[in-house]
């Protein structure tokens, strides 16, 4: 159905001098497209998850510098900077976690500092590259997570990091499609993953559309699905991965990385070194977004608990380095990751940059 | 607000000669009982879980033979053990899971085969008995439970093992109730419960019912509050116990267990021996119940998930006795159950019938 590359479903679309976002809340049931002018609706898209994953989030901040920048140079062009500060501020707080947000901001910065003309086309030029290196990376990590599956077996997932989630294409369903494709992966079993069901509403409708088995499942499942020896890989996204290799991804990711270790099966996070955040030592410096009591209280807007019933919903946790077999990048896969392991291929990004 | 033994919520009640059941797909929003007169509805109403909660089947089964044995009294004097036999098939297979059912039926049997009037008074004061004697062991496990408990702590449980999944009480809760009470328990997290949501529905409402401090988790995020060494116990209940001390749970329990083990946070599962199926080894032969896929396809009757999305649904899960630190029972607390141990009381209990 979407089998081509270019009939691919794609989150974040730059169009007719505007920014499209696929509005992700709506899905499957809607495919609607939500229009953005302003880096403030871009800023508010983000936070109120219209678009969602660290590699959508970051390329989605960058169209936003794009827009305001074009704003704030048609408002004035002598305080242009002062006023895009504004909303490159809004944009880089419209959610803590992924740090693809800060990195993508951060690769504006120079065109925003030097730029004596007109900004815009400069700035556009350069969130059409961030973009399309995000998708160039997914196909890498793609090919490379997919050689080292081993034989053929099913493989779970959590949330989404697929096509939705990124440029296109995908992180973890990145490895996932290139491995079908081979014929290395039989079927997916993909975590409802509450309270967002990212893992119903969207990973299970990108693999339907790719045709690739997907069966779901309640998060609390999972660990019966490993006994059972159903699986072979566990195959996630991140959000932020500290120098050490700590892994910042969807809330019970880390239940599911204790489980894979308890049975042999192997764990395996895809993410590109823009996930990478070399200036936070280890896990328990990446700040963890709490989200909306009303997310676990309620359900179609019903209440659902007994007022009086305090939450705690933490978007995130963090699977220690010592948890992950494999982690897969852009620039190759760092097996069992450590400091010196991290190091060592940010320090080659670097050299190569 | 229901301190008071007799004020406590009561799933099952027999009342004017029907057996009124606490309709539990309707809680919090609305506190409904259904009035029912025949064993037909009352196989009906455990399908559909209407009761849910394995000692709470077992009761309510038992007066589920006692509405039939009226009917087919009434009906035929001559051949009422004949139909009463259908029924009592009906009940026995109303759910695969929770042996107490099981357990209950068969308590009634020496009734049906040796009754030769009338057997309906006879019938209901074992059903009468069998639903005190659950209250009494829910009780009796409340206290040994909360004894071995230690310093005062933070508590995780998953799923309803309260006064709704039983005669009254409650076998997890009812620990976390005399624990609390005990000045033992400061809080107590309750895992949400995908896909039925009995954490949210029913666990945290009975905890603000008894003004116990409850916070709500999503499932996923149980390992997350682990690690960050705030509980010191998971207390959950049991729906059938093999001989070897392997537990049949709710879905997710099996999870926590390895969570709670790699955490060095002690596990408790809190049952009275009519949970305990001597006839089956280990859990793996425990039948696992399989239900709907309607219930991660749709959300409040709206789809979630894509067309040609597969499912798998177990009801249930078997945490390995190895990872079972504390069984309490109503004859006694079992520290690390095997087959030896779990033989040694069950006959305790023999010995004492």
């Amino acid at each position: 159905m979407m089998s081509h590359d270019e009939d691919q479903v794609r989150a974040v679309i730059w169009r007719d001098d505007a920014l499209e976002l696929l509005d992700q809340r709506l899905l499957p049931m809607e495919i609607r497209y939500q229009r953005l002018t302003t880096g403030v609706e871009v800023a508010e898209a983000i936070r109120n998850m219209v678009v969602r994953g660290a590699p959508a989030i970051g390329i989605t901040a960058a169209y936003g510098v794009v827009l305001a920048a074009r704003a704030h140079w048609a408002e004035n062009p002598d305080h242009w900077r002062k006023s895009l500060h504004e909303d490159w501020q809004r944009l880089a707080s419209s959610r803590p976690t992924a740090v693809n947000l800060l990195w993508a901001l951060r690769r504006m910065e120079p065109i925003i500092a030097e730029c004596s003309s007109n900004p815009v086309e400069r700035l556009l030029a350069e969130a059409r590259a961030i973009h399309e290196d995000d998708i160039a990376a997914n196909r890498r990590m793609g090919q490379l997570g997919a050689a080292v599956l081993g034989e053929r077996g099913a493989v779970l997932t959590h949330c989404n990091a697929g096509a939705l989630a990124t440029g296109g294409y995908g992180t973890a369903l990145g490895v996932i499609r290139t491995g079908h494709a081979a014929g290395l992966i039989e079927r997916v079993y993909a975590d409802e993953t509450r309270p967002w069901l990212q893992g119903a509403r969207l990973t299970a409708w990108e693999l339907v559309q790719d045709s690739i088995p997907v069966t779901l499942l309640a998060d609390g499942a999972a660990a019966a699905l490993m006994q059972q020896g159903r699986v072979r890989w566990v195959i996630v996204g991140a959000d932020r991965i500290a120098a050490n290799g700590d892994v910042a991804n969807k809330i019970g990711t880390y239940g599911l990385a204790i489980a894979a270790r308890h049975h042999g099966v192997r764990f395996m996070v895809v993410a590109p070194t823009s996930t990478v955040d070399l200036s936070i030592p280890d896990g328990t410096a990446i700040p963890i977004e709490q989200r909306a009591a009303e997310e676990l209280l309620t359900l179609g807007g019903q209440p659902v608990a007994a007022a009086g019933t305090e939450v705690w919903n933490p978007s995130f946790d963090v699977t220690p380095a010592e948890l992950v077999d494999a982690l897969v990048t852009e620039r190759g896969v760092v097996w069992w990751p450590d400091t010196a392991k991290m190091t060592g291929i940010m320090g080659e990004m670097s050299d190569a940059i």
